[in-house]
C-alpha cells in the first residue's frame, strides 16, 4: 500500500476524496432506527455546511445547486455523527430526520423492496406511508 | 411530474437507472444493527447475480470487473432485502455480513468518526477493531 493510501485508511486528517465532479456520496441513516433515510451527494461547500451548522446541505446534480435539506419542505434533518469510509469517497450521517426524508412524502427514499417474481422481479411498497402531500409542499 | 417519473417513483416495475458509466451506487447495512457496513456499487449483471444468489455481488470501479463479495476474502454477504429509492439510481441491500465488509478487516468501512477541532476537523476511529489481517487474506 502506498503512503498516501495509508493516510488516507488509517490517518486522522479527514481528506474527502471528491470525484471528477467535485462530489462525494452520503448515506443518511435515521438515527434512532438505523433505516437508510436517503442516499445523495455533497461537494466541498456542503460537507462544510454540514459540519458547521449541524443541519444537513447537500448538492443536488440535478439542479447543480447547493441545498439545505428541508429548506422547501421544512423536513430537515440534525446531524447526530458524521463517519468516512475507508477510502474516503463516500459520507456517512446520522440524522435526526424532521418528518419525511423523501421529497415524495415518504419517511424514507426507499420505500419499495425489489421482490423476486418468476424469473422476473417486483416492486413491493412498505414503509411507504406519506407524512406530507408533495402537491401542496413544493406547490407543482 | 411526467408519465415517465411517475412510474419511476410510484410503479411496481424495477427499472434502475444506471448511470453513464452502468453503475447504480449500492448501499450495504448490517440487518442486525442497522449499521452502514459500506458503499459500493453494481452493474446491471452485479445486481441479477445478487437477486439470482442471495448473495452480494458488486462491480468495482477501480478494478473495471465484477465481483463476488468475499470471493478473496471469504467475508461474504447474504443478501436479507433488496430495496430501491423513489428515482431508483440506488439500491439499499439488508445483508448478513459474514465476519468483515471492510478490506481494511473491521467490521465497517465506515471506521472513524469526524469531529470538529477548533477550526478543523479530525478523524477518531470507533468500531475499528479488525477481524482479520489484510496483509495475511489478500497476500499482498
Amino acid at each position: 500500500m502506498s503512503a498516501h493510501s495509508h493516510e488516507i485508511e488509517e490517518g486522522l486528517a479527514f481528506l474527502p476524496n471528491f470525484d471528477a465532479a467535485g462530489l462525494v456520496t452520503v448515506v443518511a441513516t435515521d438515527a434512532a432506527t438505523g433505516d437508510v433515510l436517503m442516499v445523495a451527494h455533497m461537494n466541498d461547500e456542503a460537507l462544510r455546511k454540514t459540519i458547521a451548522t449541524g443541519e444537513a446541505w447537500y448538492f443536488s446534480r440535478s439542479r447543480k445547486a447547493l441545498w439545505r435539506k428541508g429548506e422547501t419542505s421544512g423536513q430537515t434533518q440534525r446531524v447526530v455523527e458524521i463517519r468516512t469510509d475507508c477510502d474516503q469517497d463516500a459520507v456517512w450521517i446520522r440524522v435526526e430526520q424532521i418528518g419525511a426524508a423523501c421529497h415524495t412524502g415518504r419517511r424514507s427514499c426507499f420505500y419499495r423492496k425489489v421482490e423476486v417474481e418468476g424469473s422476473g422481479t417486483r416492486l413491493v411498497f412498505t414503509d411507504a406511508e406519506r407524512l406530507f402531500d408533495p402537491d401542496a409542499v413544493y406547490k407543482k
